[in-house]
């Protein structure tokens, strides 16, 4: 897949992002059949690579996936993971949060999911609701029961508040040995305008239509806006963001693909050693065994 | 897979269970690329089966995993699983319960672990470890601090409550639209020997030995009453128990997967129909897009 770019899609460091300058379509010289053959390749990759992680049982990998509605990140999870050992690897899916769930402070439900060491965890929406449909819909605000917290008036730091717990929360999981990816699907309007009356025409998608989608599309600019300053804010070495063309899904497989393949092989996972005292238990374990 | 006469695996009602009688090795006749290519045909059409069943997000599958050690639960799982979106599979690995799970009653951590509807739950290992090994070795029931209980001097129906209570959770679970399929990986003394020296012998699989294997391989016989027992006390028409025999692992994988997918296909999910309303809905939404 000579043609991707890979480091251009990254933030590593935080600052100003404007996702216009990030495309959202690298074009027709990606035909559909390399893409496909390409993720085919490092899904398998990743299927032998997470063996090994699982095996290890040191190291943890989190995938964050975000996106404007039908970006089509449950279908990216499902083409880059499926084939991957699902003992190893858990999805969570953050829907609207439940009262037990409101009732804690806004990070407790995804700190619960963090990967255990040697898994793949895969969050599908995140924390980062928090700083983009919340902040879209602050009137969201008061469920969440905050001492005195007016969503009327947000104190001038409000948000900023918010992107530093993040920023710390994730530097806390890198230090302890949980390597993040996150991954923002960039899809153009236009486009989600076209998988909306897809959705519509297909008798068999029509199910995941909401006419609720429509209205939310209404604040494209506000999303567009709210995501733009969530990557500039929490983007980091220990915690980058990737900003993946998505207005071809094979496109964004294939680079979300090849992103964690990479990012599996740099942590370049070993099957546990043993000690010698460990080695001498085998060996009187084979004597016993033998001697049956 | 001709071979394979499915219903003599099955136990559906409650009686002696004598494992004597049930094989561990079905034999020569099957070789293993047939049955590599059976297990291939069942894990496509188990992956498309979970999309519909996801979709459908009413009934749930639970699949339970209980073996000896080395039988290949393990291997077993991601050899059927893999190929599913792990969005839709949730594995839970039941080791020695965490003080916190001690803390409360035997089915706590395995009912918190049930899966929601539209998932695929596997439980390795489950709360049959409870009449298992806590039966071979009554001394863990001290850690459990059960009310005015002694671990040297159980009342005799003291059994009998835990496969009373296994039944009547099974029993709920699926009156709630979960399916339950329970499978004893059925593995001969002898095949676990040839196991556990491969293991000692093969520098890539060395860490998956521990000497602690050959003691509880000690308790064999025990083991085996305990399985029979549960087994008889806890099969019923809604929550089977499948002995399959394990001393080949392709054997064991080809038959699971078989079973798994006659499973679904009997369950027959069907992916969501939409009301006259929201008909309605999705041309409204589709007039909204048109005339932007």
């Amino acid at each position: 897949m000579k043609y991707l770019d890979l480091p251009t899609f990254c933030i590593r460091g935080s600052g100003l992002v404007d996702l216009e300058e990030h495309t959202t379509n690298l074009g027709d010289d990606l035909r559909k059949k390399e893409l496909k053959d390409s993720l085919e390749k490092d899904r398998e990759l990743i299927a032998d690579l997470q063996v090994r992680l699982y095996a290890e049982g040191k190291h943890s990998l989190l995938l964050l996936f975000q996106a404007m509605d039908a970006a089509g990140k449950d279908s990216c999870i499902r083409h880059v993971m499926s084939g991957v050992n699902p003992q190893g690897c858990h999805v969570t899916s953050f829907k609207a949060p439940s009262s037990e769930e409101l009732a804690h402070d806004y990070l407790w439900r995804h700190a619960k999911a963090i990967p255990a060491r040697g898994m793949i965890g895969i969050h599908n929406r995140s924390h980062y609701e928090e700083v983009l449909v919340v902040k879209v819909h602050p009137e969201y605000l008061a469920g969440q029961r905050i001492p005195s917290l007016d969503p009327n008036h947000l104190s001038e730091g409000f948000w900023e508040d918010r992107y530093r717990s993040i920023r710390e929360f994730e530097g806390h999981l890198a230090r302890q040995g949980v390597t993040i990816m996150k991954f923002f699907l960039h899809m153009g309007k236009e486009a989600q305008k076209e998988r909306f009356l897809e959705r519509i025409d297909d008798p068999k998608k029509q199910w995941k239509f909401s006419t609720a989608d429509v209205k939310e599309r209404g604040h494209w600019e506000a999303y567009q806006r709210a995501y733009s300053e969530a990557i500039g804010a929490t983007a980091a070495p220990h915690a980058p963001w990737f900003i993946v063309p998505a207005d071809d899904q094979w496109e964004s497989r294939a680079i979300v693909g090849r992103l964690v393949r990479e990012q599996l092989e740099s942590m370049d996972p070993q099957m546990p050693t043993l000690s010698d005292k460990e080695l001498e238990g085998l060996k009187l374990g084979k004597q016993q065994l033998e001697k049956e």
